[in-house]
Formats: C-alpha cells, sequence, structure tokens
C-alpha cells in the first residue's frame, strides 16, 4: 500500500475522489438569505410536517439523502455507505434518518465541523478502495438547538451581538471512486484548539484559532498558500469569529485577506435578516457548499477551494460547569471541474 | 487502487492493521469484577480526582491515552490520530481529553458501539495507507450515564430487571501498519435497526437485532461462520440481551451456541454484583477488549475472535418523546498472534 499521507496532518488519495452530486434542504430564513434560490428543497413549516423540532431535523436528513439519490440518480442499495451526524444530543438527526434504511452508517460527532469531517472520511473510504459510493451529511435546527444549548425559544432572551444564528437545515454530498464532479484533492484533520474562551455566544472566538491552526497546517503539508485557491471557506465563524481569524493569521504573517470567505457571512445578510454574527450549526456550511459552492465548483466558476469545517466542541453541561469552549477544523481542498 | 471491500458491507484491508498495544482503566466495582487484575489502572474514587462525572471520564480517556503511549513506548508526536467518543451530551468526554494536545482528532458517535466503531476506522485510516499509528478510544462513566439519561443518583430509583449497570472505565487501542500484535483482518459496517423497543430499561433487546443483522452480514460477506471463530462477543447485551440475540438466531437458523459471549457478561459477575442484566456503556466492551481480549490473542489464546460493539442510539430527548431506540452494530474481526 502506497502512502497516501502528506505531512503531519493531511491525507491525498491517490486517486481523487469526486463529487458527483449534492442536496440541500432549508427552512424559511435560510430560503430568505443570499442563497435562496440555490436550495434544493425550501420549508416555510418550520416543523416539517413533524410532531417536534428534533423530528423535523430527522426529516430534513431523510429529505435531503433522497433528494441526493435522485439527483446521482442511484438507488438506496447502490448506496454503500452514509457518515453523518448533527448537534442534537446523541446524534438523533443522523441516526432516526437512517433507521430501517439498511444503508450502513457511521455516525459522527464533530459539532458543526459535521460537513468537512464527514467529507474527508468519505474520501477516506473511497480513496482507500474500500468503498465507491459514500454519502456525507448533516443538519441542525435554530430551534432544537436554541432549547438544547441555550433558552426555551419563548423565554425571548436578548441575543448578543457576538451571538449566531444557526441554520435549520440539511446538506449531502455523494462521495464517489468515479464520475463527474469536483474533486477532493486532499483533507487535513484537525486538533482541538483550547484558548480558554468561556463565552457560550461568541462560538466564532472559540472556534477562530483552530480554524487558524488547521489552515497552516493544510499548507505547511501540501507546501500550497492562499493563492493557489479561489476560496478559503470556514464553516460558521461568523463576522466576529472571522474578523479575528483574520487578525491573527495577520499577526502570524499570514495573508488570508482576499480570499477568506466563511458560510455563516454567506448564508444570511446579517444585517437586514438581523442575526447578529452570522450563521451557525452545523447545517450552515452544509447547506453552503452542497448548494451554492459546489455548483459554483461543477461550473468552473471556483477552480479551487479549501472547505474549512470549524466546530466548538461545548455542551450545556461543559457549559454550566464553568469550562472553555474547544474548537476543532477539518479542511477539504476540493477542485473544480 | 485495488478494491478493499468484500460483500454488501465488509473491508478487507491488503495488508491486516496490528493492534501493537492497548490500555485499560476502571472505576472501583470493574475492579471488584471477574477481570479485575487484568486493568492497568484501576481507581476506588468516581470521581478520579476532578470535580464532576463528566470530568472523571475526561480524565479516565487521558489516563488511557497515556498508559497506551507509555505500552506502546511512542511519544506523544508520533500518534498520528485519534478517533474517539463517548456518551455523554455532545462528546465532551472525548473532546476535552485532547485539548491541546496537538493530536488530529475525528469524533465519532456510535453510542456503546464506539470501541468497534473506532477500530473500524483506525483500521480504514492504516489499512488505506493513510496513517502508521493511530489510536481507537472511548469510555463511559456510571454515574455521569446515569444523571444524563435516567434518574439523578440520589433519587435511588428502583432497576428493572432488564437494566444494565453502565461501565465505568476508559479503552484505548493503538493500531498500525506494522509491529508485532493481533491484527485486524476484516471490519463489517453497521446498519441502523430498529424493531420498536421504546424501553429504555431494556436496551439489550433494542441492540439485539442489530447484531444479528452484522454477525449476519459478516458471514455471508466474507464466507464465513460461528467456526472460525473461538469467540463471538458483543459489546454490552448484558444477560437478557444475549438471551434474545441467541434465541432470534436460532430462529433463522444460525447457531452462534458456544461461540457466543457479551462483554456485559463478562465484566460483572452479574449476580453477586448487583448489575442485574450486565454491564453497558461505551466503556464496557472498551476495557473488556483492551485488557482480556486483546491479551489472550496476543498469547495465542484465543485465535480469532468477531468483537461487535452494539449501540442503542437513544437521547433522553427520543425517550421523552416516545420514540423507539434504534440499534447499531459494527464488527471486527481480529487474529491472534
Amino acid at each position: 500500500m502506497a502512502t497516501q499521507r502528506k505531512g503531519k496532518q493531511s491525507i491525498v488519495p491517490e486517486i481523487s475522489p469526486v463529487i458527483t452530486s449534492w442536496a440541500s434542504v432549508a427552512g424559511k430564513k435560510e430560503a430568505q438569505g443570499p442563497l435562496g434560490n440555490r436550495f434544493d428543497i425550501k420549508s416555510d413549516d418550520s416543523y416539517f410536517g413533524q410532531k417536534s423540532w428534533e423530528q423535523a431535523e430527522r426529516c430534513m436528513q431523510q429529505l435531503a439523502l433522497k433528494t441526493l439519490m435522485k439527483k446521482a440518480d442511484i438507488k438506496q442499495e447502490d448506496l454503500e455507505l452514509v457518515f453523518s451526524g448533527d448537534l442534537l444530543n446523541q446524534c438523533i438527526g443522523s441516526s432516526f434518518s437512517l433507521r430501517n434504511l439498511n444503508i450502513p452508517h457511521l455516525g459522527l460527532y464533530g459539532a458543526c465541523s459535521t460537513m468537512a469531517e464527514s467529507l474527508l472520511l468519505a474520501a477516506m473510504a473511497v480513496g482507500g478502495g474500500y468503498f465507491d459510493a459514500v454519502a456525507a451529511m448533516t443538519s441542525s435546527h435554530f430551534a432544537s438547538s436554541e432549547r438544547q444549548y441555550r433558552f426555551p425559544l419563548g423565554y425571548g432572551g436578548q441575543r448578543t451581538p457576538t451571538s449566531q444564528w444557526t441554520v435549520t437545515g440539511a446538506g449531502a454530498a455523494l462521495v464517489c471512486s468515479s464520475g463527474h464532479g469536483p474533486r477532493i484533492t486532499a483533507c487535513t484533520v484537525g486538533t482541538v484548539t483550547d484558548l480558554g474562551i468561556k463565552d457560550a455566544n461568541n462560538m466564532g472566538a472559540a472556534m477562530a484559532p483552530a480554524a487558524l491552526s488547521t489552515i497552516r497546517q493544510h499548507f505547511d503539508d501540501m507546501g500550497v498558500g492562499p493563492e493557489d485557491f479561489d476560496l478559503i471557506v470556514t464553516g460558521d465563524l461568523g463576522q466576529h469569529g472571522k474578523d479575528i481569524l483574520l487578525s491573527l493569521s495577520q499577526q502570524e504573517g499570514l495573508s488570508l485577506g482576499g480570499k477568506l470567505a466563511d458560510c455563516g457571512c454567506l448564508v444570511f445578510d446579517n444585517l437586514s435578516q438581523d442575526v447578529h454574527s452570522g450563521g451557525s450549526g452545523c447545517g450552515c456550511s452544509a447547506i453552503t457548499l452542497c448548494s451554492d459552492l459546489l455548483t459554483r465548483l461543477n461550473k468552473g466558476k471556483l477552480k479551487k477551494i479549501l472547505f474549512c469545517g470549524t466546530g466548538a466542541l461545548l455542551s450545556p453541561t461543559s457549559t454550566q460547569q464553568n469550562l472553555p469552549i474547544p474548537g476543532v477544523c477539518h479542511a477539504v481542498a476540493i477542485t473544480g471541474v
């Protein structure tokens, strides 16, 4: 077996896996945002016809997977494996969405980095010759997240300026050993970074150092720099976290300036949609990637991007125990058609 | 890239990854059980010197990882990747244990199947030529689990006959591309199975159908049967779930009889230790594998086992919403030295 690793933390499959299809499901607020016309499925009903927001999230993942299989024109039995996870306690959005579908499933927890983590593992599984058609999927829901991590919605608490708006949406991508579409050329696994941020309403600050660490590592491992990408797009730092990342990178002599974008700032119009620092949640980077970004890569409008999923590894328990918020970031380099 | 898959759900790395070292950390009750003298680290303090049970779990994973590196005689910077997860909300046992250690980390959620899931992914990462030294790790804690999934311990609720006792412990295994030790020859990824069990105190019943499904699939994919293994060892079905699995398999004409064991029945003496149906939790299969089983495989006392991690994919929210408990099982075939 020839090595498929490069540097300390990066993998480079000998034959680059292809993202042949992608699908996105979005809620009402997301549909009203700048990417509104790019989503496959949009719903005005925050319950998606279900009895609870948690079941709505399960439903969104099922819709995303069904749409993905339809767009890819593959049958359920030809989907060999699904890597997925979400923010809900015990990841019930993911596991319940796959109940009795007879599709092999490996569950992940990477907080809001899950779209990148699942893509990375799908690329590893396909690039290793283990599977030929693997889905990477995740979701989040504003209402299920708020009541789990913060307050009951009915409480109507005031949101702080650095707070972000959890995206209601699910995204899924199909990673294949052959076919037509954008290709995953390299991935970098992140480390758990903790600079002591304790404010659960300032996750951008908690995740920015992890993003910088992984982006730097990707550049070091691969011998590349910002100039090699059309876009370096983080998952959900929000405007505040993006500003921190820019400032931190400048301090280290790394100029990300013109290339840096953040899905949290792409998916909403922060000002007119009153989302404060921007979007967040697993769904944020998932629906941005699995609509606009992959479509632009597929049309040759983007030549190469570094998709950097960012995750804040907190829990309500760790917050209540006054512990800091560790961050993680996984990066996936994707080249256009 | 040559195919490394066999059948529908199984992977067979061309060069079998080697489990060169393993480490186990156990609580007081576990140390008093039948495997008591096999654990590397034992503690009478359920807090492991920390301020909360959640932090105790974080501490157990750190102890397991430190012990693993010591036993394997490798430095922290030579540990290339850790796959880990746990039962705590948002997997804080795993993520907090790796804070600022600068070790690449991919977080998993497979409920109590996590030891098998992490081993499977470590085998995939090593067998694909991506990494040379990858750790698979997980933990659980009786007290953190009880208060999260069921009742505050002080409530002193009566336990039902089918209930199980969450193991306080952490296990870690080092999977390498070369070296001496038991080898991972094949792995089977499970599907999410749900037969409608809703009793959160009867997880054995919820997981037994998933175990049967994955064991049958492994046999089909690999063209093997019970006769090819010294032991087929499930993660934490407990006595009740093990009886159900035996009964279900007999109905399908599959005789697992003399070969079937369950970590939940190995780790405790069910009767004298008053654990009702047996042990459970991610730590149950983790400390059984990473002490007794791997040692016996390494000494040639076991020639080949099928290690079947079983997970009940419930959450307190899904239980309160009166939803059933989906189960999953991942299998790892390990051959002795």
